[in-house]
């Protein structure tokens, strides 16, 4: 039996009888059809793959679907294995390159240590959907990869792969709003990562009032799939909380009213393409384009969720807390405290303070900021603008950082600039009132008469 | 004077005042501006470049519009030198690798062998309008590369990532009609490379009539701007003669009576793109689009060139020509034989041999047909269908092969197993009438009474 | 105060205070703004309106929207009385064409006689979005009318302008699916008429399956606006319930398997176009495209309510009934007869005969039947192919029809000679089978015995 | 033989033998045709027209192609005599009204007199490409309704249809630039009627440059059809000639220079819908667009041809001439008078003055202006501002005007106001510098020694 007609015996298998079948037997038909793909491949590399267009490319994909975790894990397996480099030839290029390493060209070495898979994947792109169906491979491979050290090239290439065809050059920024199709818009209510969207009137909420706008970058090949999407609200200041921005019977903004623009949510849609960025393209991009659209924005700004600043705080290495603080923080606990103004007010003294710490002085081994919103915005050349208590209190909110709030400035510039102090200097750029409930936070940690004196 | 202004003063003298400097000035500037962009391209690649979004990147490519052919080497040649791989890192690889080839991951290898300038290009391409600059700008180094072996190492970057980013999943085929936009259009018109295109009413008449399609790939960062384009005659029998399809009056084809697509025109668009192959998909897909369009359709072949077909009878390695025959052959020179039907007759029985002889017996060193035409078709898995005596009677058809035209047969079912054929025996797939030919060749040349016996 | 101004400030107040106005100011006001809106409708009249463009028209649409329903009568009043014909020239008409009618044109006495009013119409329909507001304009005047007879010219010039505007052939066909943008969609759910679509995943299940088609027609000046649709079902058989084409967990048929198209929900969405009929229209040319598209396809069948049939049964006019039919009929009211299946047998012997006398005899004054949606069908030349029993076991379609469906088929050879049949001879086309149930429904109304036997 | 099968053979007739028959048998055999076709546009207006859908309409407007001039004047005097209102129920009207003219309703008056070929029309109008079939029987209907008085009724009752539904609210603005399809582009070529286009290179210098626009109006049912398009240039003063706009090496006027939009040309492209006026609407859509689009323009005016000058210069109800200035006139007949700059200069004297006269004072029985270009400026509400000597040296420019040319102003705050006092006192809204110029034409009638002194 050949590998396609048995194939086609597991595929009718798959569906009709699975359930009859052990797992071992299972597990064994799955092995093989990963070893027929494999062998498809190769032929898909072979010159015969050339002559034959788009059709075994289109087999390979097609058949990849009936894998399960088995299968798929003894594929990826084979495209570590099988689809390496040429070695022979790569040794010749290694020992050439070495005996004169300054003076030669390090191009034979580049690409006889090119892995035979990137040409195997660049086939596949070929296939109708295969760009798709490549991102979503990769997906499942991210699922296999933790537990398969042996996997980690074939991400390597996969990734190296994407990040040329996904780059910035071949996305197109498209507004979404009520006029997008539909299939558009349930995949913004499915990715919206942030501040969930509970159903289609909440996302007309978001999308369709004059004040509101909505970002997504496309690529061509993935028709109808955003890769990410930002979500905007026009305001007249700065907001320092996320509620009134989605509150159902919220008043519009006039737009000749509007001065600031507000980057409340960014969420990701491919898991496939975890570790390309997009994020700081495309802020930029919708920054520039609203500044030109609408002149009287002078104002480009996040409010965003701090969401390790809770969990730092209760760690060991987290900061050192007098038991007054101690005691007053265990007092998050209780879920009333956003209602009782005064216990609030008195967290309030504590927190900020303590959150300055958090975004200014908490860092990573590689002396990166541990909050990984910050990592992110910093990283952009944004500034730490301000630090918004109860900023947040919904229950997600509460429990990632008391309900505290963060907005990151995007000065167009003086990104460049900001950038360069954070990348260099490892200067989180923060505003003087950041920077000022420091050095509060280290009077409140020795002398507490201040905040006592409220109670 | 920082690069920058330095580059702005050059501007203003490039446009202003070119005819006042000496070329031993004007030189010396480019090579500045050169230097200029070097360090800009260094800035692109660092931290600040990533901040900065697109802008650095604009920066560089509007620049370079600038600089002329010496900036340009100038350039490039910094593009050899500077932006090749970390060499230290990559010594330590090789070591590492040529330590343990057989069980170690060629990863790093590979990784760190790539050369800085391919992240280069990759970050240039974010630029609006980024991809169709690296195009033109390899159009650029093509015309310098045959003069200087230091930039092979660079096109073979630029190359690498073209290929990768024109990939076939990422073409779109688009129908070309009197529809569609005058500025596509006009590059049809500038491009075609084998039957011309007079003016608009010629185009017209090539792209209008229901009996004539015309189908070209694009690529979604180059609007309006084809890459490759075939056009298409729909005809009842397979076609001998160029000239009857293109009369300004025939009369068109009713679809229902048409059985044959003839692909009687081929051209590639992009210099830039030299090199990356189109054709193979182009023709496969506008095949399997046609017969799912018009079922009828059951034959599809090209009506083509055969571009060196006289050069090499001429040659002293050419074929092996009794007297009569290469006196027969010098009357090609009297440009009335085509007119003098007798004469036309006496040298078809010479020529369809000859003719036979140059497609399947005709090599180069490497066992590949001599012809270039024949090479893509073949290589494509198509069959050499027939040989069309007086198929050519233009002045360039005549020129190049004394009016011979040749029929290359599309059957889809048989593509693979042909390319096949090719590829690994080297076998030029021809039909029993081409192969009979080749032997009334080897007849005629020791008997040559047939020949004689008709004047 | 000129009329402007003064609008001015009754917007003002409209917005601001409204409550503390009387009633009766706010009349006094809506009848002036009214008078206003009359000035400035003879500007717009007047050769200055032609010399303005679109701007007074614009004006007067806008202040159209302040107007509430004592403001829309005072200007419907004024439109009625101010915008007459010219009588004077119109009397000279008149007794002029009475003077020799045989020989004179009427072309004059029709053109006099025009109410400037429509001129008027066509001129506010040259601002931006004039279409739209006119046939709002329409709806607000279809709820005055029936109290006002002196609008009845009024509305009878509006129609003659839309039915003109919204020809046939000015509509364009669009498929509705899961690609359509939000802002149609959201139409769909609020303009469904038949069986009500509850969210938008019930609106995925009505459009996005393979086996599920939606069509509606559009006006190009009405953007994003349907002004009816058609909801079809493609399955193997003709339906015999409305419950399994609906169900959540149906299975979807395969394209290639299906043979029926069933329309099984048609809405008309614009109530300023009561009157304006397209239903026939967009019946047969879905049917023709999809015939097109599906040539597997044979059977074009609705699956139809039979709205009034219940409430003709209960009438005095209604059918002669036996004391005994009529206590069985009586069990109708008793909710759960539905679920016992004894009970629904013996109703179905009855009723089926019923049904077919209510469709093939019971007929209004004009001859015409008595149901709203046979009268639709047949008018078009559809032939009621079968009753249904059983067919809508919906709270609705029991409270309408003690769940009885219908099919009426659209056989496109046909529909001519069944309208011809309908239309000159009154025929009611129906199928042998229906036919049957009225001559076995004479039968059951004198000898009972074969009802009786199966208690 | 039923008309259809008449109509077939008639068709077969046509095509092949139409010559072999003798103009007698053709016209009958027209008239027959003319004979069936109004058999089935009585079909159409029946029920059975109702219930076919859109198929006889479309059988009408196939077979009326196949009609010559014979034909369609038989048929449209079938239109006349046939397709007229209802007499009986009209005189029945017509006497009700008459009892009781003013309080009577006229409505059954108008809808009685409707002409039953105007639902004919709107029922041709329902089948696919109908709308762009009924305009171009209407162009054949002018050809022939000059000499058929009868036939004014049917063109009154079509322009009447084609008037409200070639509404402005139903046009399209659309900008034609070199990225339009070349089938649109073709029609431009075709239709400019005031400064012809020679080729495509031309169009491309009309269309393509930064500072050159095209606009045409677009009816939805009309695809890819032009009704009217207007050329204009954005410079940055007043032109006064024509040559400079059109140089084929002009350079191009920034952007940002550009203060002054040219409406150089306006050409109506349908005959068929001659008297339907969409001028006035694109020019003012267009001002508005451009003013908004770059708000440093602040002078939209024409650059027009006075097709009537030299014409009415040499009618005896011409203007009154000195015997000097009549013999200056003679020397216009030398064509080489512009090239000769004194004699240039001499008649420039003469003629301004005269222009001023032609364009103030030379009016037609109604008062109006006899230029009509001047009429249907001054009647949109333009200003007569410039007049310019040697705006047009062409040979067409020579021949109707002497080579002067106008700029009329739209001043679009002032529009209304113009065109009241052009309507109302029959004024022409002139600048004070061509009233001046009026002034000097009196003087200059009487006291010669000005223009006697330059000799």
């Amino acid at each position: 039996m050949n590998s396609a007609a048995f194939f086609d015996v597991l595929a009718s298998i798959t569906d009709r009888s699975r359930n009859l079948l052990s797992r071992r037997d299972l597990d064994l038909a799955q092995t093989e059809a990963a070893s027929g793909l494999i062998d498809l491949c190769e032929a898909l590399l072979s010159g015969r793959g050339e002559a034959s267009g788009t059709a075994i490319a289109t087999e390979v994909l097609e058949r990849y679907l009936h894998l399960d975790a088995t299968g798929r894990l003894a594929l990826f397996e084979g495209f570590a294995e099988k689809f390496g480099p040429d070695r022979a030839k790569l040794a010749d290029a290694a020992e050439s390159w070495l005996r004169d390493p300054f003076s030669a060209d390090a191009s034979d070495l580049h690409y006889f240590s090119e892995a035979r898979r990137q040409e195997l994947f660049r086939r596949l792109n070929r296939a109708p959907g295969g760009t798709h169906a490549l991102v979503r491979m990769r997906a499942d491979l991210l699922e296999l990869a933790p537990n398969h050290k042996a996997l980690a090239p074939v991400d390597r290439d996969l990734v190296h792969l994407l990040s040329s065809w996904f780059n910035r050059g071949f996305l197109m920024l498209r507004r979404i709003d009520w006029s997008s199709p539909a299939i558009v818009l349930e995949k913004i209510i499915h990715y919206e990562a942030v501040h969930e969207i509970r159903d289609w009137a909440d996302l007309r909420r978001r999308i369709d009032p004059l004040d509101r706008r909505c970002y997504g970058f496309f690529h061509p090949a993935l028709i109808d799939e955003p890769l990410i999407f930002v979500e905007v609200a026009l305001t007249e200041a700065m907001p320092s909380a996320i509620a009134p921005l989605l509150a159902e019977d919220r008043p519009a903004v006039a737009l000749e009213q509007a001065r600031t623009a507000v980057f409340y949510s960014i969420s990701n849609c491919q898991r496939g393409l975890a570790g390309i960025s997009f994020g700081n393209f495309l802020i930029k991009q919708v920054a520039e384009d609203l500044r030109r659209e609408l002149p009287k924005l002078d104002t480009f700004v996040t409010l965003s969720p701090a969401p390790g600043f809770l969990q730092w705080l209760q760690r060991d290495e987290g900061p050192a807390l007098s038991p007054e603080n101690r005691s007053l923080l265990e007092s998050l606990d209780d879920s009333a405290w956003p209602r009782d103004a005064l216990a609030a007010e008195r967290l309030r003294r504590v927190m900020e303070p303590l959150a300055a710490q958090y975004f200014l002085k908490a860092k990573r081994a590689d002396g990166k900021p541990l909050d990984p919103v910050a990592r992110f915005h910093l990283g952009n050349g944004a500034k730490l603008e301000r630090i918004n208590w109860r900023g947040d209190l919904s229950a997600k909110g509460l429990r990632d950082s008391a309900g505290l709030m963060v907005n990151y400035l995007y000065d167009l510039d003086e990104v460049e600039k900001n950038h360069e102090a954070y990348a260099n200097q490892g200067e989180v750029v923060a505003s003087a009132a950041v920077k000022k409930l420091l050095k509060s936070e280290t009077r409140s940690r020795f002398g507490r008469a201040a905040a006592a004196s409220i109670t």
